[in-house]
């Protein structure tokens, strides 16, 4: 099998240091290939950018119609978010609103991805809890299909729970494809994640934006999850973050999902493409300056837009006293 | 040109999640090559895994003579030491010794590399200083080179200061290849970094294992230097780290030192072979799995440093939770 293309590149002075292959597709709903490069047929473990695919089995087993859940909600469902003070909140009370609490989060603590946030910890002497965790609102996100499911919520997590059986149904629904055991591993938030092709998961993104290939409730809620990550896009990620400065700058017109060990999925809203890209080596700073030069290509951005996914196209690096001496680049977009 | 081979790979579950391609040689001081995979024509920053041969300039430049540096002083020149409680003050020590300070230092400040370290220094309210700098030992080495020289020190890291003429001189003398404007960067403490292929670092370490093709002088320096480092491992790089461990476990007859971004050079010094290893995609935990794999098949270790070795060529990953969830592992050696 041919190596993947060098999609990114670390350049420091006049020479390049590092480079970083990878693969990516951009399709339709109904598979036609927009653009594609390196090796789409290899299934790979998509991890954290397709959390708004799992979150469908909220819709999938009625949690949404019984816990009414607001935008904020659905938009922390799909989140990696930064552990600030706004998503540590949001996801409290998301909890409280169903009876739950930190305590029934199986996802694991650790320090918030945000700076500050991990500064205030440290300066108040607090351990970081399970609220912190990137993936707390999508872990509250399956609490509330336990909850709706009338099974119990302890061990959520576990590949044979019902809720993990009906996430894994939501997202084979939705990408066309079975995920099976023998390529399977656990996340870093302890559910199970399943590797399938890259031109799967892009079709699926796809098949959100645009409801078609899907039924009428999925068709629904892929669109309200959505709309409620890319009118949240802060609760998403964090401040700074790609996901987060993208998807205002898009306002609605885009759904961007970073996961992680490289992998970036998500849809052209108005033109019905969905997009999945992997940096081979799993580098997060190489995917980012990837995912903008695909998005600079073939999202037709404006100029607003365009300033935005350049800071991710050709991202400055520093020395120790903070002087710039090289960047990682987007290349052969 | 075709792509360097896989040489790690990270598995999760039962799945590979991520690849790292690379490029090694081995050879002997003649430059007979013993193994080698990959492009190893391509010049490459060899970044900090070439301190002992920057550090020749403290022989050549005759610093030795007015300092008598000792072997710790040695082993500190040639690390990248991890800002513990005796690399601090084994610096200050050194740069008292010479009548300079921290105040001297161009390299700036950044938080140890050690993880307790980090605490104390947190738990103190204390910022880090350049003496926490993991090039802080090399730095005074070339300060050391300033003041034998009879130059000013200020502005030592610069490009077209004298010390800096003379550690490249040095560097190009022993590699048998010029260093050249057209692939230089600035390196992470602000001293210029020069490409080469990596067939010229692995031969630069076999001359200075072995003293061939090197005068008296260098090849009395050299040896000094691998002395020094290999009986002061800890002062090298730090508490748990591959260079510390492996170099331990050889009992002096093996140098190695990693650099950023993915590089391992060395020497196996009973055999009198260099070895230099370059992962493309610059992640250190990759070249962690291919340089224990390049000695576990090369460097005939004994049992107990075939279990050092076997820490490094299979590297559990674990999740938030601390469950073991994959590993990053060597392939290909």
């Amino acid at each position: 099998m041919d190596a993947n293309p060098i999609l990114a590149e670390a350049v420091r002075g006049n020479w390049v240091e590092n480079r970083h292959r990878g693969a990516f597709i951009i399709v339709d709903a109904d598979g036609g290939v927009i653009a594609s490069g390196g090796d789409v047929a290899r299934p790979i473990f998509p991890r954290s950018a397709i959390k708004s695919m799992q979150a469908l089995a909220i819709f999938d087993r009625h949690a949404v119609d019984r816990f009414h859940h607001s935008a904020e909600e659905l938009a922390l469902a799909c989140a990696s978010h930064h552990g600030e003070d706004e998503h540590v909140g949001s996801v409290a009370h998301f909890l409280e609103r169903m009876g739950l609490s930190v305590a029934d989060l199986e996802c694991g603590a650790h320090m918030p991805t945000n700076g500050k946030a991990r500064a205030a910890l440290r300066a108040a002497g607090t351990a970081p809890s399970a609220l912190h965790n990137n993936c707390s609102g999508k872990h509250s996100g399956m609490l509330s299909v336990a909850l709706a499911m009338g099974v119990p919520t302890q061990g959520y997590v576990e590949r044979e729970h019902d809720v993990q059986k009906a996430v894994r149904a939501a997202v084979e629904y939705v990408i066309g494809e079975d995920l099976t055991e023998d390529r399977c591993g656990t996340d870093g938030c302890s559910i199970p994640t399943w590797a399938a092709p890259l031109r799967a998961w892009a079709l699926g993104f796809a098949r959100m934006a645009t409801g078609k290939g899907l039924d009428a409730g999925h068709a629904a809620g892929a669109q309200k999850l959505f709309d409620a990550a890319t009118s949240h896009p802060h609760l998403v990620a964090g401040t700074g973050h790609l996901d987060t400065l993208v998807m205002q700058a898009f306002k609605g017109r885009l759904m961007q999902k970073g996961g992680a060990e490289g992998v970036q999925c998500g849809a052209i809203r108005d033109k019905g493409w969905g997009y999945a890209l992997k940096c081979d080596d799993g580098n997060m700073a190489a995917s980012h300056a990837m995912v903008a030069g695909l998005l600079l290509k073939y999202a037709e951005p404006d100029a607003a837009q365009q300033e935005v996914l350049e800071q991710f196209a050709h991202q400055p690096t520093r020395n120790v006293r903070g002087a710039i001496v090289g960047e990682m680049r987007a290349v052969a977009f």
